[in-house]
């Protein structure tokens, strides 16, 4: 980001052209990953659907997750760096880590993206398969790959009740005193839960 | 409900006009408790509004919470003999009991009333604060009560998280396996999670 932001400032007289074609993509992407889902959207076709090279998409999102990320989720940040951060650290503080760094991305905007995202899942079932693919797909699956945990299918879907569950009564009904909680308490009352569905016993 | 069918039966001329009451009363309560939220709306009101005696709440729903119930959450029970179900048994299994009664109650309807009652939650900001008036004040406060459990508020709202949670994944956006889960795999699952926002350490 702030490479990018330097390259806007030296070129100065360019970033209306650029900002114009991540606009089209977005406004694309939008449109193609609800119509074919996540796995059935192409960057290709997304790019032609824009008007752009597709090339485009790794400059300004870093590949197709991120875009995805950026457009339907509208996420502030991209999804192979929070993996990345996920990771970083032992396998027993792995459902601490993932609540903080959820709710830190969360919490920085007030949760209003995460609120425009349950309204969409609700009205267009075709957003409901995309987030399947991001959040379980791309996310969880993966993290539960690196933790070498048995039962990844299963282990997955709890996890994405525990977080959109969070999701929803922190920023969507703002149930107190969750709501208003900090992110510390948050973390060590959701963490340990989260945890279990990492790597607890289950049967 | 055997009871005022059995009524019904022996009342048959009389069927059409109590069930015109009970439609009556189920607009009306929807109109007042969205906007005066749970708290605020009174059974006084909603029976004037259906032009109804108010008598007829407690006949036909069995009070306030029973209105709102199968007003505007749709629920297909009534929460009272909800609450005596989730506290009929040992503390320590309580977590389980909940998910089994909320999972059963929720997959004899298809998830149909959960899908409906997110979408409205989403929609209008007045039904979210009916929501927790019903979930957090009248099922888990209730129950932490009857526990003994310190942290209610706190305790209630994380119970809110994994049960709206497991509302979403299984019924609105589906995420398999755990949508097509049967009952018992939910159960245990999911129980011990809730069992440690009941009773568990979160400190």
């Amino acid at each position: 980001m702030a490479r990018v932001e330097q390259v806007n400032q030296k070129r100065r007289g360019r970033r209306a052209a650029g900002e114009d074609t991540r606009a089209a993509l977005v406004a694309a992407a939008r449109e193609v990953f609800v119509e074919k889902g996540y796995d059935g959207a192409t960057v290709r076709a997304i790019a032609a659907k824009a008007g752009v090279d597709a090339a485009m998409v790794n400059h300004w999102f870093g590949g197709k997750e991120g875009l995805f990320a950026q457009s339907v989720l509208q996420l502030p940040f991209d999804p192979a760096e929070l993996l990345k951060r996920l990771l970083d650290g032992p396998v027993e503080d792995a459902g601490e880590r993932i609540v903080r760094t959820f709710t830190t991305v969360w919490d920085a905007t007030g949760g209003g993206t995460f609120a425009a995202l349950i309204r969409s899942v609700t009205s267009q079932p075709e957003v409901a398969g995309a987030l399947k693919s991001f959040l379980i797909n791309a996310i969880f699956k993966n993290v539960l790959a690196e933790i070498g945990a048995e039962q990844r299918e299963l282990r997955a879907t709890l996890c994405a009740t525990q977080m959109v569950g969070l999701g929803i009564v922190r920023y969507v009904v703002r149930f107190e005193p969750l709501a208003s909680a900090d992110a510390d308490t948050v973390v060590r009352t959701i963490g340990p839960n989260l945890q279990r569905y990492l790597t607890g016993d289950l049967d």
